[in-house]
């Protein structure tokens, strides 16, 4: 239940604009380059930073993939070799940044956060896109992404993909992650169908805790989804050179998603907020169920034993003591009171079939 | 109590843009072509796709319905006949999209949500425009729609149907949409007044969960008309081309209906909501009156065994056992003690006419 | 606690646009016509519909008054004579709708709820307002309105009414139904005192049902007024042909009290909102209270029958029993043992001079 | 605890506008001029309404005072020599109006709400602005305002103000009604102030009684600050053509300081949100503690009475009752279990520190 | 606890705009002046205000760096020289403002609000800034800032902060003041998430307070970050001829931090309220589990008790008294009763175990 420290890697406060703040734990920085035609896919691993350029042929579009943060001269490198601006760089590198979209003079510049379900749990990635003229180079934090399958669509050359230009493959690309969130919302849907069962037949301490646990996973979803509706808004409406209309279209699309998955975070998040009055209701049901309890044992013995406390008193002349059918009245008025409050209580509908009367519809 | 797990038939992520998906269990696709003039109306079912364009003909205004996702084949030469994009075509199929409208070169695509009461369960599904020049093409999942009314207005040629167009044919049938979530709406508020009985008179935790239920139904009833808000003023607002002046008023009056069927949710949510404070409040009292019960049981008769107790124990030296009037002395004390703590919690409410008291007034 | 089912007269889903639905229990349709030049005026009562505007002078302003839903033919014969627009008698007939101001090509429509106190019960009726050139027609659901001031001054000619036109007409209509909520809202704003009082001094059960009630008062007011604004403002700054530029600045007037009255709405509901905690908490308080009055008794009374309960036991060998001085030092025991705790109750507030100190401040 | 009847004094429904509503306490109406030129200040006390022009001498700026509203006549008289637009006195005279701004063809119209401490106690008073070519004409509607530290800049003829101009005269009387606001907040925020104080250390009834009643205060408060800002904003953005740019410029500042008494303001309320829930969940401690009393004395001392009542019973054949140790063993037993019982209750933090664990760290 | 009184040092009210307000423990007024060019830098201290433009040369950048406030005469001197307008000196003076942004003929105002945190306590100082053609002047209320990062990056010379002219400079300052709030919204992250552990684990009436505390602190920091991402986005939106288009693409990233911390703030406001619901709820629970035990000790022991009362009681005639088997038998219904209980309890979870079943899953 940890609120999660504040994790921007920020420069030192004052530090000059552009200064890169590596972690200690960053991946090794990795340039894999894609380019393509509409007649051939060339593909280079661990392409060195100042042959970046040189392993483009003219009229082809280029994707140059950048893995792992580690190696401020690598970064720089490429910046140098792209024209990346000092605070372009600093934005792709000093994770996490609030997802943008901003234009600079060699490209646009998108900055989207990816979210991957990998072994059930939620891992959020920043990716930064520059979109060139004829390239698309993504910066990501580590290796592992959800662009396989537009990997396979280059190498396979099925659809528009080989001949559409760097906009489409940034979009192809961008539509990939924004795409991957509808599995994670599914897997949180999931969650909450769960937590809703648990509430209702089985709440326990617990399951305040997961409520609270799911409503801050939405949260922080939120926070990540929110800008991107944004981000690719921007795309949209605002005429950037290396935005291409057709390119806009199907970004379009893209936007749809965006606010569809808005749409689902926000009744997911009014959903948990129900589960955690459905919940404070059941406790206090069950205060209640453990009082009535209470009340009906003391109410109907409490009573009984002060009868059976007069009898036990040691005065002198108490005549009924020495009648025949002293004792078998006062049992007797014991069994009528006792079974009189029983049979109110009942009535009340505070014991018996209480369980049934309470949870019997559902 | 199912949070109801993310429906939207989305492709693989990654997948080229405008692939469909098709769901195991969908409707085979059939297409049904109506078209009319002032003078004439020919009806023609099961009309294969090849030959969609050909049944229509001149200066006629034709309304092709296509009923059943599960042909893909079919779906995209349908697309191909009437140059559907296939974006166009993915929102239409990979239901539920988001309510939209959208321009297109060759015609506008409005995407709405139909709600239907069937057997007394509220179904939504998904309904695909496309209003062109001289026709309205309307994709559905299934069989069964709100459109018989429309269809009877065409066949017997009553008010302008006939001669008014393709866009007042499609200002018909989503106003038919828009309406049809009247008596929705009127159930549920039927449902809430029931609520409102149940809560005040006979509360249990089954209630909680039907509020909790509704409360639920209007937020998933908001997430569909919201949107449909924005679609139709879209509509009224932009001037597309394949929607005429006097279509557009006809337009600005489904607009107002959707507004006002917001305003109704809002005021139920905020009704429902009420609900739950006064189910709260009655739980709370309820644990009220159970601890008022026992505190009086309590308070009245532990006093009163204190006495008894006293003169049970064994002490040779105790004057008073030995006197005539000790027994009926105590007696009488153990009475004016009892009624006397009576008299002063039926003053304070806690007995006796506590439900008058605290209902009375209802 | 109805939630009252949902009001709307709207056709049947699909019906052709322009339908009228006509209420069983729907007044006759009458019409009254006012017209009236600088110098005189005439009053009609019961006008036949075919004789609208015969009736009607030259250089007069005539206000056509329709009360009764119930004649369809009538209404449409109006309709005919005034040129109405099938979707305009649609919204005036088929109440209620969202007020609302729309321009048309012979007339300004505009739509506002009027409210009456009659009887004490809060009455909405919709009224609807045609503005022409030279005429204002106005179409109640029955007889009975707030428009009678206006008649008055209509008939005496007091101000500038009897030559200021059509819209200085419509102005002053308009403004009575607007002012008209002004005394509704301080009736609310006496019953919101009284609960006030109540809640602090005489909370039962019925007080949660009318600050219920209250609330939902408050919400049908505020669905009301708030569209009401919106109408008037649209008046005022869209160009309307039939309202001239001296006639806005009066309604301009209007507009400040329609805002206004939404203002002593929001703060009612904040009271309101504010009444409900203090209910709740109140409620939470007397709860305390029982708690402690069987807290204070069971924890003085439970450890003295324990030690009469012990002196009560029979084993021969208690050295106790037989002292002279044992029964008057475990009498003495008890009595310090409950004066104690007693005063230990006393001293953490739990009795004696609790109410005061509770509520001494009040 | 009263929620205040809706003051506003509006004319009777469907009056004529323009209509005056004199309160039968209002105060009688007089009138002061003071006109100023840069060499000489003239003050006159008294002045009939008649010649209210005449005792101003060109290229001077003349303040207009008029305080109470009980003279219908004189206040007509006073509309007639400003030429006071009809709408614009029943503003002026009908308070409380909404605080705004409106241009008429003579002078520019702004209502303000004054507030003043008075003996400890809030006062909110109207004061309706004229700006005029070349004077301001104020209408209050007691004696008593905040603006004795503008009369004595003018007489004293310090800074700018006696050559700048009526829209700088008009600026420095807003600034002033607006400032006056600060000290008001001042003395709301110690109030807040000690509630925290009392709300962690002597909560009573009461104190629920005064966190309600600073909220309603806020919430006065806000009502009359917010339309403030929008009325000092539209004089600085709209070209009124009675304010210059250079008073524009101090009007902003004028502007910014009604935004941070917004911003003062909102926190105060979330600060008395705050204290509502600390006050509830202090209730619900103080539930608690009796609830432990309660819990740990009788779960000690029933089990032991239980002990104690079995060897008070009568059977013949009880062998422990006639053994020699038996009375010192189950004291022994008595002693055991309940100290047994008290370590664990102690254990469980119920009973001893308990109150240092729970507000130690306060 | 306290509120705070309101801290705004307004001048009097009805006061001449431009008055200032001097502390009483204001520090004294003292100057640094810093002007460097590409090549040189030259710092002067303790700058008397006449040679506050007689120290700067010709091409240079001049960094004018008041701090202390108490010297009217001082800080007027000032304002000549750099020929501050009284209201912008006023704005400076009299802390805290909001922070806004202005524009002056002779320089762009801003006014920001910085924080520290110094041995733990979180400090706000306002910062005003002048943005003058070659100058930038800052007021700071005390010694000590977050700026000493800027005057290294001068005297080193590294980056473009020696070429880029003054508004670089400015910008340089105001995104180190940004910036600074990320340490502290750390910081208090790092709270709550100690605050959660607390919550969860051993909360106590001090839990509550802190979480209070951590509310009213994150508010705090709102109200001021708040404006400042208004300010920033002014400078970069409005065409201010004292800010370039380079630096203003600078200033384009300040926004995004700015933005990213209201985000941070907004999750963290969200996690304070999340934890309020935490803890109320185990508030609730606490309160249960004291129940939970009263209810099975009295329930266990008073049925109990009543049957040893029963043979407690004097009749002469009780034949099982004198039965040899009378006591073992009621010996054994006790046993038998009293299993037979707590066998009930322990299935319905209420001891034993309970803890592990609530808290296990944790």
């Amino acid at each position: 239940m940890k609120v999660g420290p504040f994790h921007k890697r920020h420069p030192p406060v004052g530090a000059r604009p552009g200064t890169l703040v590596i972690e200690p734990g960053a991946q090794a920085t990795d340039i894999s380059v894609m380019d393509y035609t509409t007649e051939a896919v060339a593909e280079h691993e661990h392409v060195p930073a100042a042959e970046l350029r040189r392993s483009t042929r003219a009229e082809a579009t280029t994707w140059i993939d950048v893995r792992g943060l580690a190696n401020e001269e690598t970064l720089r490198a490429i910046a140098e070799q792209l024209k990346i601006h000092p605070l372009a760089l600093e934005d792709m590198v000093n994770a996490p940044q609030r997802p943008k979209s901003e234009l600079y003079d060699e490209h646009q510049l998108v900055i989207l956060r990816m979210a991957m379900m990998s072994d059930g749990a939620l891992q959020l990635e920043q990716v930064g896109f520059l979109i060139g003229k004829d390239y698309v180079a993504t910066i990501q934090e580590r290796d592992g992404d959800v662009f396989d399958p537009v990997r396979q669509r280059i190498r396979q050359g099925r659809g528009p993909i080989r001949s559409a230009g760097a906009a489409y493959l940034a979009y192809s690309l961008m539509d990939t992650v924004i795409d991957e969130y509808y599995p994670v919302l599914e897997k949180i849907g999931e969650e909450l169908a769960e937590l809703e069962d648990e509430v209702v037949e089985r709440a326990s301490r617990g399951t305040l805790r997961r409520i609270y646990d799911a409503k801050r996973r939405l949260l922080l979803m939120r926070r990540a989804v929110w800008p991107h509706r944004d981000v690719i808004n921007a795309l949209v409406r605002d005429e950037s050179p290396f935005v291409d209309a057709t390119t806009r279209l199907y970004l379009r699309d893209t936007y749809d998603h965006a606010v569809q998955l808005l749409d689902v975070l926000e009744s997911y998040r009014e959903t948990a907020a129900g589960l955690l009055d459905v919940y404070l209701s059941s406790q206090s049901n069950r205060t209640n169920e453990v009082m009535r309890t209470l009340t009906v044992t003391a109410s109907i013995f409490i009573p009984l034993t002060f009868i059976a406390g007069v009898y036990g008193m040691n005065f002198d002349a108490m005549p009924e003591l020495h009648s025949r059918i002293g004792y078998p009245i006062v049992l007797g008025i014991m069994l009528v009171t006792g079974f009189g409050l029983l049979w109110r209580f009942k009535r009340l509908g505070w014991i018996g079939k209480q369980d049934d009367r309470e949870d019997g519809a559902e």
